[in-house]
């Protein structure tokens, strides 16, 4: 079957079976080896300049994005960052000043996690590609997974959603005056995956959309989830676009990716105490975990069905 | 500077300007990282459809090929392997039997080593582009790095060079029942990276060829060769193609990359040793390190220097 007929999940369930791993954290955002007491963390990501890079970052915004979809990784599963490596494929009439910008980008992006570019790989492409690798660690009693939520958990945000959404349909719709912070430059977040290592029951990024994540989840944990639209943190240029292209502004936050804060399962009895770790950053309930198998979301008192329809590799936005 | 003009080595020294890193193992085959008694190793390389694979290879291949690469990365240093990442740029188009199948072929070469293939990443791509990340542990006190030759140190290589260069000029000039394995095959050398590792004061893999690799040698340590072509153990396969090319055989030896043996260098009185330990696989020297600044070879009794004609990235082969 055509990739563009199978798409990236049932892709990646092909390849799972193929190699055969019974292990327990195949499907989580890193790959884990146990060293001592301690797992290290290994997370490699791809970008490429025609569907991941969008035309309005430059080359240090570039080099920045690689290191942060890479470090949101470690961040999903508690770690302390420990390095970076970069897999450049670069086309042979770019110029070294753009390559040393793009470096620079992700250079910035390390030091802000007191981490180095420790190692990669240069190679010529018709196309820049950039393959990333992030390295972290985590002790085997505070590793965040995917799966272990329990029923009546809270399920929680560590920040306003939609920016990168926002920025994304700005682009696509041509409005002016709209921030693309959100977009091209993400940030990891490292030290709320650290604090919630000691709270949470599940954890992941919502690189790929709210709603796409949350089906992953409850694909995983075989529970379901209700959730609160009104609670659901909107960032406010998510609520300016929305208003200008006459959505629901809470679809941005639901429907799209990229915005890479952790979606987080918390018990109701430890919620509080986790809160209070969180000060510069919020950590920001939106709904529970429920037994049912489905993602209801209430909006406007009336309870429907989310749907699942954030991006999907291999697929077009349904 | 357009990349082509730049090359790839001196774009690698500017990259490693703007990450400063000021780290001993810089410049290694793997980056490493300290963890305990331990280094953690980690590689990653990058090929890609056009000017990495060979249209005779098959999808098994390109999967064994992405793996083998990465570890010998892995071996160069010493290493046990722990685990192998792929992530995959792949085109719309493709059958999903093609992407289980170059998985199978890595998943091969994996279990050759005893190890997995613990997690990755796919992504559209205009052509086939995968990037290979290996992990790998070595005690520090077994670390095998690019430094540390001493002037009269015996310089060998673990098996015969010149499979894969004739592979390539087989295909080239359209020569027929040649053997294509050393060229779309290559054998990591790990158990001979972990027995050299007692005894050798540097080493690298061959994958650039072996005097490129001469020439990284000598500039890192500020030491020189001297080798006698009689010595240097040519395959059959180059033998048998020299001859159709009415060329020297040793020269496909020391001017084609992707044999991946180990090139080491061993202290004279510890060489006897060293070889005693290599009986399935040879350990064969080739030539002694000296104190001059150059690369010479003999070659029926003349003396001449080695030229440095080894394939670089972003350059055409001289």
């Amino acid at each position: 079957m055509r990739l563009s007929d199978l798409g990236e999940r049932a892709l990646i369930e092909e390849i799972r079976k193929v190699i055969d791993r019974k292990h327990e954290f195949i499907g989580d955002d890193c790959a884990c080896l146990p060293i001592g007491e301690d797992y290290i963390l290994i997370t490699t990501d791809m970008v490429r300049r025609k569907t991941h890079i969008p035309k309005v970052m430059k080359a240090r915004d570039i080099g920045w994005f690689v290191a942060a979809v890479n470090l949101s990784d470690i961040a999903a599963m508690g770690g302390n960052p420990l390095g970076l490596l970069f897999s450049l494929g670069l086309p042979e009439d770019m110029d070294s000043s753009t390559v040393k910008e793009i470096m620079q980008g992700a250079k910035k992006c390390a030091e802000r996690y007191g981490i180095h570019i420790i190692g990669g790989d240069t190679k010529e492409h018709n196309e820049l590609t950039i393959s990333g690798t992030a390295v972290g660690i985590v002790s085997k009693d505070e590793i965040l997974l995917r799966t272990g939520m329990r029923e009546s958990d809270i399920l929680a945000v560590t920040d306003c959603l939609g920016k990168a959404g926002a920025g994304y349909l700005a682009l696509r719709h041509g409005i002016e005056n709209v921030s693309l912070d959100g977009l091209i430059h993400p940030v990891p977040r490292i030290e709320e995956g650290r604090k919630l290592s000691k709270y949470a029951t599940s954890c992941m990024d919502i690189s790929d959309g709210l709603a796409s994540s949350l089906y992953q989840l409850m694909t995983m944990n075989n529970l379901g989830f209700e959730l609160n639209a009104e609670k659901i943190p909107i960032s406010e240029v998510a609520v300016s676009v929305a208003e200008r292209l006459d959505i629901d502004a809470y679809t941005i936050a639901t429907d799209y990716g990229g915005d890479y804060e952790l979606l987080v399962t918390i018990p109701p009895e430890k919620f509080e105490d986790a809160k209070k770790e969180f000060s510069k950053t919020p950590l920001i309930p939106i709904g529970r975990v429920v037994k049912e198998n489905r993602i209801t979301i209430i909006s406007n008192g009336e309870k429907k069905e989310l749907k699942n329809i954030g991006y999907e590799h291999f697929r077009d936005v349904g």
